[in-house]
């Protein structure tokens, strides 16, 4: 049972979501008898805990919070981190082109601050399993904390191997790359794929791109695919809809492939 | 157990995908005995049935096919259609948005060719439900259609209703309307959703989301944000690494909102 | 003569740009006898004076600069401002869909700061003249002064009028609104314009635009055109070749639309 | 005295826009006694010829035409063309950033099929001079023809020349490069441009502008800047105010940088 699972009335040992603005919330666990301190005030757990979510609290200064279930973008968003994160918008593309979902059986690496390892151990449901590794034992510690908040530790396997070496598993649905040079790992990657199975990568350099571009050809991957995706918000002001004024310009050109028995002669 | 449940070997009955080349495959059932015709030859179910997914498949004009498990992304690009269908870069985002996961309870209004009721039903999961609803009967026979193919007849309520009469379920987790007027219909999401629930919107217009921002404000919607995604694919020539030349330029404005008990005093 | 005339070595008198990076430079002009401050320790006039174009300075603590002339982007971008200044990115463009050319006669509304102004009259040359209104004559005098330090005053006649009264001139070649409500002088625009002559304007919020179109259509305005412009700058590291992290995501809206005498029956 | 001087009524001689709709406009000169064939009906050039620009023509088929004299976007997207042209997003992006105004002494290699050498030309007036380079003369007839309907001949000088050898100029303002291998030619464009000259090029692909960008730090060259600039149209209609479905993904980076002397010690 995860985090997710029970809407309604806050209790004891939900993680919720204290939520003042759209730039300014908090995530955290209710435990009977403890406060949170912001700098606009604190919130006892004990005024929440009996609570229905989308409730109005108010701190002891008189400012006043949402108490929510959090989303799992909000969760991505205030992952606590050790690298850059992934984001939501790159993430959401990505379950659907690596075709994750209930059931599926994914291997991610590097493990970082399991930003994206929280949202494949959502969506591949109890039946599924994210095999996700990291060379340095001390990188995913931040991200087993990540996930146990999620009570997700169940479905997924923290490894610590050196994957030049190769994966431990066998027939996985897909594999996620986001290493600075997956192009060394492609060989490993057709190992532990499922033919038909799906490779999805993340780099940030355009001369990273053409490598991996390289060694997927070399290896007989196929219906290679590469894009970037951009999110633009809007002020959400009915009397001056706008675009804001800054966005991210770039977080990184995402690569997708599928593995094939052989290659079939003339490919496009 | 969903069409995705196997991999390996492809047997009568799977829904598989043959590929040629990213812009032509081809996603049907495996029946002994019957043939599928192409430009490009026909190629017999049952040289299909017994062989492994990855593998290289030969028509009778000796024309070369991936033989594939369909991912989602394929599913939703195929759907057969009477309406304009949603895209991956969109649906991807929005599953995160909203929070949709294994057990999520979520409506969508207007089912329209189901395209992300295809979405849905896959990542909501056995113990999560889809609410579908559309006002024409007529309309909805393709997305069951489109259902079925995927087995997962048993995560969708169709509905026909009109709407504007108010929703038949209670407390759901998110809705999401892609219609020419959910600003008509914000009251009534308002009473389905649960409190703290996850809202989402796509349209077409600059129009159309002045009038919906007024509505959500007036409802008491909070944390309301739109935005838009654009997708950009690059050739994928590692001699030659460049974006293609031409882009969708817009699919929709996508509005997110949270429901609440009651909206504080100042708000954002 | 304007600032432009002469290259080579630097005089005095001359408009000069001291630049060290990219983000940091100044613009001033050359004056025997004084010294211009930085943070990085001062640099005499007269170490430049005599000096060819393109040549390293050092100041009295060793930093180095580079002696330029200033192109008309770096004078937009470090024009003295009291109000939002234009994009290179938009102002490039405009130049082109209004045919501003050597000999052009041109209005703009308002002045603000003169950023347009500037470029405006480089490229009107000293066939052509802008006429460049202002409601407020205090708001005028830093675009006087910008433009003074080009030696451009004969290209620009300043004018302090409220145009809803009308323009003073006669059949200019365009016209170029910047101001909250060019809906509102739709038909000044029309009588001032030659027939068959550019209009434009840019405008940051779809409200605005909306309001805008309306206007143009019902003074018999045609090919009316509606468009953003996206600029998105690489790092420019020939090893990590990728965009930047920011950009700016919006400026505003650009509308173009020529004059004509009277409408045919269908337009598009 | 070019295309550009006399607005008010259509004379013999004149270069002349017959436009139907925006995507459909045809540009040529006005001859006494000729007939202009589309295939909406033919327009007498008699009919035009005494009539005010901005005036309704009508073909013998009874459909209606504008009249009009081409603006330089006009004339650059309709260039009978034998290569890839420019857009004016990138051209009015390059004017600013070349610092082109008149008096600029400019080159551009290669020709093409000169649709930005019209540009150029119109922006250098009277006083400037555009050295327009191409190794094949064959392929510069083309290009000829297109200035010569402007009149511009005096200010553009064609030369046939293999540039690896270096260009006949000396102390140009600014150089810009729209062929294959602009990093082939960094050598000879510092030669020919005066210190702190300004360069720029255009390239399709990420590996043309890395090597670009290789050549010209090796160079001392300074202020090295890469974009891309996109362009979006929108459904000019109040009701329905809304993107395009599609637009141009990629016409090429755009690089900047500037010559100097000698390059200072540390280096952004």
């Amino acid at each position: 049972m995860d985090y997710f699972s029970h809407y309604g009335i806050a209790k004891a040992g939900d993680l919720i979501e204290l939520a003042s603005t759209q730039v300014k919330y908090f995530i955290f666990e209710l435990k009977p008898g403890e406060e949170f301190h912001t700098h606009r005030g604190i919130v006892k757990h004990d005024d929440m805990i009996g609570k229905p979510y989308g409730s109005v609290i108010e701190s002891h200064k008189g400012s006043l919070f949402y108490l929510f279930q959090p989303g799992i973008t909000e969760l991505v968003q205030t992952t606590k981190r050790n690298t850059q994160i992934m984001y939501p918008k790159d993430i959401g593309y990505i379950l659907l082109r690596l075709n994750i979902k209930p059931g599926s059986r994914v291997i991610e690496a590097g493990t970082g601050s399991g930003g994206l390892t929280q949202v494949l151990a959502s969506y591949v449901g109890n039946e599924g399993q994210v095999f996700s590794y990291e060379s340095r034992e001390e990188m995913q510690n931040l991200a087993r904390k990540n996930i146990a908040r999620l009570a997700l530790e169940d479905r997924v396997s923290f490894i610590i191997r050196d994957i030049s070496a190769g994966f431990s598993q066998e027939g996985v649905d897909a594999v996620f790359l986001d290493l600075p040079n997956p192009y060394d790992l492609i060989q490993q990657v057709k190992e532990v794929l499922v033919p038909g199975g799906f490779f999805g990568a993340l780099l940030p350099t355009t001369n990273q791109v053409i490598k991996l571009l390289i060694e997927l050809e070399r290896n007989d991957f196929v219906f290679i695919d590469v894009c970037e995706i951009s999110l633009r918000f809007y002020q959400s002001n009915a009397n001056k809809f706008r675009p804001v004024d800054r966005m991210v310009a770039h977080t990184g050109y995402l690569i997708f492939a599928r593995s094939v028995i052989e290659k079939k002669g003339e490919d496009e």
